[in-house]
């Protein structure tokens, strides 16, 4: 019914509260995932004749709408904390659980299952919003000159582990314009060492 | 190629810079077009079964998920501001031109063909789109005693004027929750006189 859609579109505002570590370009303030969620549909969007494999770009779509969801309980989970890992799965989790919970009857399956689905990485579409969900701090980062490698000290080894397979796995052509200009980067010192 | 794509991306990061009318709830800052856009695609989906016609909710996701673009080069529209209107679409038309006309070329036409649809309101789809697009401000005042209306001296009557023909087009169930809201909204004295 209508009072659920309005309960859940109230509690997903939440969203928009939760920061991540990258700053919007000119904007001093850090973005959150609400704002990443709809810029990220649109990178996948644009990258969809880039793919690794043929994908239905509106499912693509709808997973990266609702694969953040859970940080309103659990926050953004820094991409490069490596420790962990499955205790803060378990929690979000838990979260969209909850959240999902909240949604109208028609939605709440479908919504669960999308993210269990992002979650997994074994779809062709889960794998092209994986490397658009990894690549887009990335970019901005080259835009800003590093901001928040600079501000964690973050290497360059780390970057290229943590985000190379994903993206060479969902959009290689993708990869190979990042990893230049990571290489490119890293030649004007933004990295920590 | 992907070149293209990146920049288009970089370019439309702007948008997390412009500023709407509304809060988002609980945080002292404007919300920005980039996360309106995400919410509301999450409450078109919703509201799919209640729509005044069936519609592709697909398309209706995509054509939020670009709506407000033009909003980089000319900034959000207040509203309630009734003057003008003409010369904003155009200066509107115009920014979309400019910044669809970055996209990937498989893109670019799908994009601006989707803002065009959205503005025309001439589908099923559209009219779903308008009323998410009218309804999530005034859910978002409902919820944080009338904000925006606060700020801005705004009367009941402007409100129920100014929305409620779109959401009811769009959505009549989405409405008679609405409504019914803002008049016990009027009685507790969230609107300008």
């Amino acid at each position: 019914m209508i009072d659920e859609v309005v309960r859940f579109i109230i509690e997903i505002d939440k969203l928009k509260a939760v920061t991540r570590k990258v700053k919007p370009l000119g904007v001093d303030r850090y973005e959150n995932p609400a704002e990443h969620s709809w810029q990220i549909a649109l990178l996948a969007w644009s990258l969809a004749p880039f793919a690794a494999a043929p994908v239905d770009i509106n499912r693509v779509i709808k997973l990266l709408l609702v694969h953040d969801i859970g940080e309103i309980d659990t926050g953004d989970t820094m991409a490069f904390v490596t420790e962990g890992v499955a205790e803060r799965k378990q929690a979000e989790r838990e979260a969209v659980g909850r959240i999902f919970g909240m949604a109208a009857p028609h939605a709440r399956d479908e919504m669960l299952d999308l993210w269990v689905e992002f979650e997994d990485e074994s779809t062709a579409e889960a794998r092209l919003a994986h490397a658009a969900d990894r690549a887009m701090p990335v970019l901005l980062n080259l835009a800003n000159n590093g901001q928040s490698w600079r501000e964690h000290g973050i290497t360059y080894e780390r970057v290229v582990a943590r985000v190379g397979p994903q993206i060479n796995a969902g959009c290689p052509a993708l990869w190979a314009h990042v990893k230049s200009r990571l290489d490119a980067a890293q030649q004007s010192g933004w990295f920590g060492i």
